[in-house]
């Protein structure tokens, strides 16, 4: 069966140029992914109007799907509509539906309609207007070669929206019969890929042949993606994927918000419904789990204090460590980090705490505490628990997993989990 | 006169899938802009033999130069060898250099000498090798058409050493006379583009018509770049470059150390440079200072402990700010960004202090403290200063911003700094 012919064009002299990285295609191809359909072929060019006639013409011949991307705007070095006029032999046009956005856009922002703008109004003439509905730039689509040629704008997130909502729904219609894809996403933390491919072979053995499984490393998250082809399938998509929630348990994040993405997300968001606070007690991670909890908006709401405690006479100074601990077990200890968990308690009045003590490296190991050695302790001033971990990986790795852990520690006391953690047994 | 045709071949599953987002064809955008050149055209595709082969054909037909991007690892997808071969009519055989290379690489780690490494040596029979001192894979160049094809390998670290060291300079003998390029690049910080032209306009009218001026924003810095085409100006390029340097003053950050790149390891290093140690009293950044410094190896010589005091009874109870100047000032004060500064110093013994205080949004704005309101107290035991600042932009860019000035403005006492930053004026 013939899988369709998807081609990107991406046009701008910033990414000749080397200012800016191209993530937008990686969006545009994770986008399709989700519906089974991969992207043959990607040219970039600049704003060159030659070269992107040249490119349309010779992609669109061979391609079922083109999407432009870029070259919307209203300057000068914006030339997508003219390149596309000029392949596909068409006139230039002001666009009425395009004008009346235009227009609209203005008025939301009680600007004026400046002249450059109505650059963008001037479109091919036999193009399809596609809406955008956060920027000045509507998109366009047009027929050539037996193509389908999508205009995008280049700016991210007006990108993704318009492919979200109005490409992809167009582009799934044109997937054959057999080659439509389903797709469930999961977000998980504390198993890698192997581990969690282990657990499934053990304990799903008669794993659905239907149902393809793949991951997706997003450090320090792990994404499990379960797909099938068929319509028909989408029933034992859903019961299939219910069965790997049940197995993976708490190391499945559900988002609980919307907007939760990140684990510091996650557990502002549970502190808040739960009207609990939390204070950070750190040595090894210098201030980064304060960091990642109070770069969201709202974490006011739930967080009052963080105590960097680098050296050892600051763990007291701060945070009433006895010095005889720190000089009996040392600073990466659970003793200290048990008495870094009461101190930051006492001091701050929170109610649920984190304290760190580790050996983030590259120097400072012994053979007894190796460099990546971390001691974690956790809870309230009902219970405090502690686990020491040893960690591989360069300064910056070890730091934000320990971060990472730390808040999934908290984040399994808030909902109440029973369970161990993968990466604590 | 006829500028160098230079275009990119990506291959790569993982980048067609958008699993990750190319950075390599960024990188030799900048390194071939150092020396004056831009590539046209950039094409990706997945690792299929035919698709390969039809690019190559096509692409050196127009291009000067090729650079293949990927492809060269032992693994059955890894096919740029045979693809080379294939579009340009030769045999693959076999290559001694590249088996030297192989073995001594595999000796070095002490690893056999695995089957499908010796893959890597199969390669075209007319190629001449490239080396590759920090990989298994040699890169290999060859001539077809009339253009130079340089196979590169994909891992990023890999491909800037070898463009840097074995094909930028091969390139570069290429430039035609009068598009050489020579360039001198520093960043600096606290002042906009739009400002350094007006200082330049303004000090420098009589600017050489030889020189060319080019900016690169990297926030919070601003690359500064001059760059002449001709040999014989460089010696004009070098005094220009003074003049620049000396008007810019304090705000060109010379790298102190070889390593030094953010701000916080200039910071470190002055620190270290000075047996000085520093705290960070934070409200708005919520740690975010004390990450950026303790995130560098080393910064336990520096640093013992941060206090991020979020609300303001925490700032009475951990940095003595008295509750009656947060009753008559507010927590975003003068007064009280100087009680923090004197708590923190007094509390950890250290010798230079940062304390921040501001509103970072998107709540919490007032008529007279709008969002992106924020006080800064920098100094010593021996005086601490002040400044007021109000930022735009969101959240995020807000804590960067104020982490960065605040860092900037110790950065300044340390090199005892007699001028008042652009960003104070």
């Amino acid at each position: 069966m013939k899988r369709l012919n998807i081609q990107i064009l991406l046009t701008g002299n910033e990414l000749m140029l080397g200012d800016i990285v191209d993530s937008n295609s990686a969006m545009i191809a994770q986008q399709l992914k989700n519906i089974g359909v991969n992207i043959q072929r990607k040219v970039t060019v600049a704003d060159e109007l030659s070269d992107l006639v040249d490119e349309i013409r010779h992609m669109s011949k061979q391609a079922d799907i083109l999407i432009i991307n870029g070259g919307l705007g209203p300057t000068i070095d914006d030339l997508t509509a003219q390149a596309l006029a000029q392949a596909t032999k068409v006139e230039l046009n002001d666009n009425s539906e395009a004008l009346s956005h235009l227009t609209a856009w203005c008025q939301q922002r009680n600007t004026p309609l400046a002249y450059p703008n109505l650059k963008q109004i001037h479109l091919p003439s036999n193009v399809k207007i596609i809406a955008n509905p956060i920027g000045s730039a509507v998109g366009f689509m047009s027929h050539f070669q037996e193509c389908d040629i999508y205009c995008t704008p280049g700016v991210p997130h007006e990108l993704e929206r318009m492919m979200n909502e109005e490409i992809i729904p167009l582009i799934k219609k044109k997937i054959p019969d057999g080659q439509q894809y389903h797709v469930i996403r999961s977000q998980t933390f504390g198993y890698g890929e192997s581990s969690i491919q282990a657990l499934l072979d053990k304990k799903m053995p008669e794993w659905p042949k239907e149902i393809e499984l793949g991951f997706r490393a997003a450090m320090p998250f792990l994404e499990v993606k379960l797909a099938c082809a068929r319509e028909e399938h989408a029933p034992l998509l859903t019961s299939t994927q219910q069965k790997v929630a049940n197995l993976l348990g708490d190391h499945l994040i559900f988002p609980i918000e919307k907007n939760s993405h990140t684990m510091a997300e996650h557990v502002l968001a549970l502190l808040n419904r739960n009207k609990l606070k939390a204070t950070f007690a750190e040595s090894c991670t210098g201030g980064l789990i304060s960091s990642l909890l109070t770069n969201i908006s709202g974490s006011s709401n739930v967080f009052e204090a963080g105590f960097v405690t680098y050296s050892n006479h600051m763990k007291t100074k701060m945070l009433d460590v006895k010095p005889a601990t720190l000089e009996k077990f040392g600073a990466v200890s659970k003793q200290v980090v048990i008495e870094m968990a009461q101190g930051a308690l006492k001091k701050s009045n929170a109610d649920l705490v984190i304290a760190v003590s580790g050996i983030a490296g590259p120097n400072g190991g012994t053979t007894e505490k190796p460099v990546g050695s971390v001691w974690i302790a956790w809870g309230s001033n009902k219970q405090i628990e502690t686990k020491y971990f040893c960690l591989k990986g360069n300064r910056k790795y070890f730091q934000k997993m320990v971060a990472t852990r730390a808040l999934d520690l908290i984040r399994r006391v808030l909902i109440d989990s029973q369970e161990i953690p993968h990466y604590m047994k």
